[in-house]
């Protein structure tokens, strides 16, 4: 199986202050990424906590999420989890309830050596059942892929792509022409990190995996069909204009700012699992201006 | 409660490769700490891999270390989880199985503020029952503490002490002076990171939290009995003596190595959970190597 191309849209898990997945919530999230027609649907991705939520709880919310969508789009969901077993018992629960690919994360503890990445990935590929995105994403697991790691890793049946974090446009940009060099054709290049993907998706990346897609689908969507279409004035038009988003997201950090933005717009009422709180009162404020003075053909 | 001065020693938790405790394992760990007459036991610390372990595992094992220490030390625990009701569940557990105190480490997925971590702390020390110890280990946490934070959580009702990661010896000494001008008096102040530790000791330091003494508490009880005694010179031969000790923690990192070490002197055998790896066949003969060496005097 080869990712779609396109936008993969990650939304988060409304849940109570148990961790109880909130269903008719999620349900409606994910609605609204079907109706739009976004390329794939990223469930739990770090956006989505799935590193808070236990596997019952992210079995239910994936059982929603796919008689939602069903199968109108490709369902990536997230199975990391610290220990080997626990991984390979996600993606099995994965499989079975039909996501179309599981997006690993080397979420550790104790920092793992490039070899303990590698034999974790071969194992949860080879005994998980399902075809898997490696989740690069230093940010959150203090983990560096080298290259030459990635290059490794593709050669392992069942892993079929990269979702990696951007940066500055050149540096990225050249990121992206390594990797291209270094695994096999139809290896998914994806790129996260909303403020920073115009560059990437206009050389050719294959997907944004979005935080802000799993919310505002619909002008998420518009920015890819343009890089897809080779539209770069339209693209850079339309990210340009997004600035002010781009700019809470640097602030406050993405997830923050959409759980304040999905309350904010009426779309989902949640706060994110404790020890993350919500955005104090000054910080909502402040999205809710930026969201009040943005053109309405960006809030979709 | 105020934490016990001196060496609080950190076993590894043997498990088999589904993450179960092996009770006889541990329990000969423990005793050894027990009948070396350390200060404390640091149950379920990092080197104890807490954070690969099941709740109802992290119970079996607090049975086992609880009923085999019988009172004759304090048992510091770790209490840190993902999420803060976690935590406290965790609390609650080592409170009612009868541990002295908790170390509580501000684990993330999602990179923490600063507010965020005081109220995590806050609500665990309101809720959990138990003294809790600050575990400022940013290897592995990834999270800053900031000397006002820690001087801020030292009001907490419930919150005893902080262990800190040491570093170069006059940055050290100067971290453990200013938090002493911070914090009220008998609040602990501890370090870890073995191969650092001795300067803090030496300047007044009250815990040495020990990942070697989890394993050899004879040889690392002499030296912080020598620092408290003002044997400057007795704790620096030792610890000098134990350089190639601290040059293997550095190398492979002191996880890895305990469990070589472990097996090597017939101590335990059990390997890390996956994903850790045990150490290669070559780094295992190199430790194998180095402990062969040691004067027999340092292997108690």
């Amino acid at each position: 199986m080869a990712l779609p191309k396109g936008l993969a849209a990650f939304p988060i898990t409304p849940c109570d202050r148990h961790g109880r997945v909130d269903a008719v919530a999620l349900r409606r999230l994910v609605a609204r990424l079907r109706s739009a027609g976004v390329d794939a649907v990223g469930l739990l991705g770090s956006t989505g906590t799935f590193m808070y939520l236990t596997r019952e709880q992210r079995r239910t919310a994936l059982e929603v999420a796919v008689d939602e969508i069903a199968g109108a789009a490709p369902l990536m969901v997230g199975v990391g989890a610290l220990r080997t077993d626990d991984a390979v018992e996600l993606a099995r629960d994965a499989t079975s309830i039909g996501a179309s690919c599981g997006l690993l994360a080397p979420v550790s503890y104790t920092p793992l050596t490039e070899d303990e990445a590698f034999e974790h990935y071969s194992t949860v590929a080879r005994e998980g059942g399902l075809p898997l995105c490696i989740y690069d994403n230093p940010g959150t697991t203090h983990f560096r892929f080298s290259p030459e790691l990635i290059a490794r890793l593709s050669q392992v049946p069942g892993i079929v792509g990269v979702k990696s974090p951007s940066g500055l446009s050149g540096e990225t940009v050249a990121h992206l022409g390594d990797l291209r060099a270094r695994v096999p054709a139809g290896f998914s290049l994806g790129y996260s990190g909303d403020w920073n993907v115009l560059a990437p998706m206009i050389a050719g990346a294959d997907v944004w995996h979005s935080v802000l897609g799993g919310l505002l689908p619909g002008i998420c969507l518009r920015i890819v069909r343009a890089a897809q279409n080779h539209d770069e004035a339209e693209a850079r038009r339309l990210d340009t204009a997004l600035g002010p988003v781009w700019e809470l997201f640097r602030t406050y950090s993405s997830l923050r700012v959409v759980y304040a933005m999905a309350e904010i717009l009426g779309i989902a009422r949640a706060a994110p699992p404790r020890p993350i709180l919500p955005l104090s009162d000054t910080a909502r404020s402040h999205v809710a201006d930026v969201i009040g003075r943005l053109p309405s053909e960006l809030v979709v």
